[in-house]
């Protein structure tokens, strides 16, 4: 929370707008999350990851502080070349994509891509061929599957393969006449062990000299994202992650130090925005003295804290009446769905003064909100943004 | 899966529209199913739950079929009143309402609206004071909780309070003199026990003789949904649904039946849409053979396919292969995020020669998927409707 929100949000109310929650973005936090990412990883590039939040005026400033971008589709490709950054600072990084998306960022000129298997090679090779672009410039980097001990948000399987596979399938992109550059992975969402680098950079390296026997030589290391923004929990300082991974990278390479880049989301816009919302109802299920309060928000799972799936993120979260005693709650969304509950199984402690018709401040909320809101779900509009 | 969406489809692909995935709604099912309702419930009206899908053609249609509505919001009501219906055919049934939303409601004409506590009941008389509305013609109905047993997709606590609590707030309501119209319960969604009206009917009628007692004649028993439609399992017809609500009625009305109103949102437009959506990649994690494939979609839990979550709904497939032999796999989304996948606890058959590029019919998915779908996570555009 920073004084620069608090005035916009005070100018708000003054001006009769804050009908409906909002979400502020102070691009100074931005700013310094950027340059703590640099000097905490001088040797590596920072690939913002798109997806966290798009909104034009965080790209634009990225840009302008020399970031390079993780893109997840022709769209976000295109927002990115539209901040100012040119097309040789941005990576496709989903390992999921049309080969007609592909052709059109091959048109668009990124030359760096993600892929976990095979196919996904072959679909960037014909792509190639169909655009008219010299394989060779063409730099794919695959994935491999990794555990997240650590993570707060653990990934499924969903993207990667196994090391040994990965050989493979950089082997079969060098056999196309694509350059196998390199290993990406991932450590899992908010990832708390400034240590989970440890393991699967030594898979990376692994991958480097069996490749390197067969003649390929690998040159780069993505580090992915995972860096934490602070919820409720305290989490280590970003040098720490820095210190911590150039020791792994050290360890497991040697002094033949692969390039390296990182792609922090939340890390990099979590800590930068608040979400203001609105008190709908507080109420009580029975009579029963001892039952738990239901606070509901005009804000919920469906128009924009969708991380709260499964209660996974915890927002921290402010009221007016923080000095007062506080009792815990269910909390939960404005809309008719029933799934549309934020924290239950472990409620939420609010003070017991809290009112309907109270603004609540939701910390932490500048990544993964904006555009995960529905289109309309039960009418409501998606969450406003406004980026200061 | 009608002829009318096929050829629809068919003339899509002939014009070269088809990249991204779409929805097909027959407005031609969603007749039949309005029907089928109305026949089924002779003396119940019928509220189209507006949130399962709001598209302009399927509520001018039933404006027109003599649909009344329930809505979640003054979108909502809007959208409603926009497609012809009158005002006295609307219920806020949201049990979370902002007074102001209430006061707008008001002013659109609508006066019947669904409460769960004293405080939701005190902003509908303060709304009605504010706006000059006469109280006496403000009926509120009290939602009250009740098991969910044989519903597919149980509903949290999340509306509704306990039968004794909604005693009091029915008094509040009389006492403010707003008129206490009823009671409404909501059996879960996807129910396939058609006896499962019974207890919350019992549990209502208790209501009445209480309220009856306390001077109080309460006219209206909202029977909710809960009717299913039909994915993979069979489901029972609409009929035995008619028919087991009436015995259950007699049953614990006797002679004195109430009024009654159903509201289907999934039952009405469920089966009357068809996804087409594109397989992006198929994969495995490594090179052992029993390893289970992995295969994408263009559609995936952000982009339509919410219901998905917990693997709740599981929507049958067709693809163009489905003489062939089927195979287990993981069927996940297009999106860089790892909670996007579909099927992985309980694994989906789906032919062994399916490739990269086929088209795959998703059917089932006329309801709860349009307005499900996010802005633009990953700047994937929210899924694509066509009402034929």
């Amino acid at each position: 929370m920073t004084e620069r929100i608090r005035e916009f949000l005070r100018n708000r109310r003054r001006e009769g707008l804050s009908d409906g929650p909002c979400l502020v973005l102070d691009t100074e936090v931005v700013r310094e999350n950027y340059q703590k990412f640099a000097r905490a990883l001088p040797n590596t590039r920072v690939f913002y990851a798109v997806k966290a939040n798009p909104a034009p005026e965080v790209l634009s400033l990225l840009a302008k502080l020399g970031s390079c971008f993780d893109t997840a589709s022709v769209v976000e490709i295109q927002l990115v070349l539209a901040a100012g950054a040119t097309a040789d600072r941005i990576s496709f990084g989903n390992t999921i994509k049309k080969e007609r998306d592909i052709a059109r960022a091959l048109e668009l000129g990124v030359r760096l891509f993600a892929v976990d298997c095979e196919a996904e090679v072959e679909k960037i090779a014909r792509a190639a061929e169909a655009t008219g672009v010299d394989k060779a410039e063409v730099k794919v980097f695959c994935r491999i599957l990794c555990d997240c001990v650590g993570a707060e948000w653990p990934l499924s399987r969903k993207f990667g393969c196994a090391p040994e596979m990965a050989i493979e399938v950089l082997e079969h992109a060098h056999r196309l006449g694509l350059e196998a550059y390199g290993v990406s992975f991932h450590v899992g969402s908010q990832q708390r062990n400034t240590e989970a680098w440890d393991a699967a950079l030594g898979s990376a390296a692994a991958i480097f000299r069996e490749c390197g026997l067969r003649g390929i030589q690998l040159s780069m290391v993505n580090l992915g994202g995972g860096f934490p923004t602070k919820y409720l929990k305290d989490i280590p300082a970003v040098e720490a992650y820095g210190e911590s991974i150039f020791r792994a990278l050290s360890k497991h390479f040697g002094n033949r130090l692969p390039e390296t880049i990182i792609e922090p989301g939340r890390g990099m816009v979590g800590n930068a925005g608040v979400i203001e919302a609105e008190v709908v109802l507080v109420s009580k299920k029975s009579k029963d003295e001892n039952e738990v309060r239901w606070v509901y928000l005009d804000i919920g799972k469906f128009g924009g804290l969708a991380e709260t799936m499964d209660e996974s993120i915890r927002y921290p979260i402010r009221t007016e009446h923080d000095e007062d005693r506080l009792a815990p709650c269910v909390l939960a969304g404005p809309t008719c769905d029933s799934a549309d509950v934020l924290y239950e199984k472990e409620p939420y402690w609010l003070p017991i003064s809290l009112e309907i018709g109270d603004k609540v401040l939701i910390e932490g909320t500048g990544a993964y909100t904006t555009t995960y809101a529905s289109v309309a779900f039960n009418g409501f509009p998606p969450l406003k943004s406004y980026v200061i």
